[in-house]
């Protein structure tokens, strides 16, 4: 544990990794975010630096953990040239946990290699929670070596690495991931019109649930979103925008393969529709609320977080 | 076990449940089928009759349970006139297995009625092996003192009634199915893509299918239908046709309700291509013929049938 860490996009997931990993032992010295009163605060809680230059962060640590929002927040962090994560980071490695383009993450470790330094992605397919008590999921792409050097800190976030998969070379782990929440999307899309349809014909909507609980019907997100659909409580565990841009993500990788994907085409469809319609910032089961009668964007929604899951 | 049983529609459904019937005591008096050759087989087997006239198979049973094709089957078993079920059907009571129209139950209920017969709705979801094994999953509609009636019987296909579900009045069993098909249908062809995709991209998909049962991506089609569209098995259990026509019961009522219900709309598209390009015989996990590069029609699948299951 003698690594120091820094933390570059300190939103809720940024926020409770550092958290975590503080908690587990770890030397946390610098947080950032382009927000700087973000960084101020967690800095303040963690009692570590928040530089306001990316260059100061990499001078401070020997492992710099990112979870910044886009591609385009990517390519700033980790620019060729002024102010950037790479100016001296020799020695240094990079892990990479936000749901950007494979594409990206092959580009960053082609960069990080042109300064000796190492980069590799971490993918997460689990939510707030999870990161702050250290149990996410975690598909790790890049180097084997690298990995293998990350392997301990990487552990402290993946329940001991229980949940820990190493998935292969750059951009590898990205594709899963967008893999799994293209999948995911459909399913809750889906799952959001059979409950919406059930409601509809005045069917009991928990037997309807526990039918498609114990038939071909069943799903994790049947477990996850099924209740909140029917009781309306989409406080956000994973929004509907970020479900958009993972389900783009795939899609564009389909029509680079060109391959004929309109399940995944309605799926974004009704994410990117929430994000139009103003429900981008609820939870994903709120695509329930594009598929019950009497239901839509005019009635407000609470926002607030929940404690459950 | 006093009753005689006639099965109407003697596939590989409605002969397995026979076979079942009578190895559970009771006495299968007749059978029939709209191709009498089936019927005489199957008379042989079980050593009962195989009237030629619908009328005939109600003379010789109190109960009879029908597995026909579609609506229009329905509405022909149960004519109003000329040879029919209903002829003399006083104190009968009919079971009907088919996936059909919500409506239609409804309908041949009061047709039932008026000739002082009852009938119920017992929809399937489960699949050729179950119903030999006397292990359906049975969801059931009708009158409740008519259920409590013909309770025996169903507990006799249901695993003891283990898989026994009474949902409400007629036409909401088969609802109730149209929409867990529906979301089944949906659930496969997302799959599907994400496989294909995954395969396009050049990803382990073992590996891939292990991260997906390990996310929010997992689904009982997953375990189900994930391994044969990797090896093209997609020997027949539940066709395409046949998800076809679910999915298309429940497009149909979801635009009733006038609900918009993309994913449905996608999956239905899907199944109808399926049939459309001669790869409705398939089962249902053929649709990663239409998701995979270089599968598709043109290569000759077998439909050979399978043990497991």
């Amino acid at each position: 544990m003698s690594e120091r860490i820094a933390v570059v996009g300190v939103g809720r997931m940024g926020a409770n990794m550092a958290r975590r990993l503080q908690e587990a032992g770890y030397s946390v010295t610098a947080v950032y975010d382009a927000r700087p009163e973000s960084a101020e605060a967690l800095a303040k809680e963690l009692n570590c630096a928040n530089p306001l230059k990316l260059e100061d962060v990499t001078a401070l640590a020997d492992v710099v953990i990112t979870v910044v929002t886009d591609d385009k927040a990517m390519h700033q962090i980790f620019a060729p040239r002024g102010d950037s994560l790479l100016n001296n980071a020799k020695g240094r490695i990079f892990i990479n946990c936000a749901t950007v383009s494979p594409a990206v993450h092959v580009d960053i470790e082609k960069r990080a290699r042109r300064v000796k330094a190492s980069s590799l992605e971490a993918c997460m397919a689990s939510s707030i929670n999870q990161a702050r008590a250290g149990t996410l999921y975690l598909m790790v792409g890049g180097d084997s070596k690298v990995f293998e050097r990350a392997k301990p800190i990487l552990d402290a976030l993946s329940d001991q690495g229980k949940l820990l998969r190493y998935i292969g070379r750059a951009g590898q782990a990205a594709q899963v991931k967008a893999l799994v929440n293209m999948v995911m999307n459909i399913n809750t899309a889906g799952l959001a019109e059979g409950l919406g349809l059930g409601s509809a014909l005045g069917l009991d909507l928990k037997v309807l649930m526990e039918v498609f609980s114990q038939t071909g019907a069943n799903s994790r997100v049947l477990v996850t979103d099924g209740e909140d659909m029917l009781n309306r409580d989409h406080s956000c565990f994973f929004s509907a925008a970020h479900a958009a841009k993972d389900s783009g993500i795939a899609y564009a990788l389909g029509q680079q393969a060109k391959l004929e994907l309109p399940l995944a085409k309605a799926a974004l469809g009704q994410f990117r529709k929430m994000v139009k319609v103003g429900l981008g910032e609820l939870d994903k089961s709120g695509v329930a609320e594009l598929t019950f009668k009497g239901r839509g964007p005019r009635k407000k929604r609470s926002a607030s977080k929940k404690a459950k899951r």
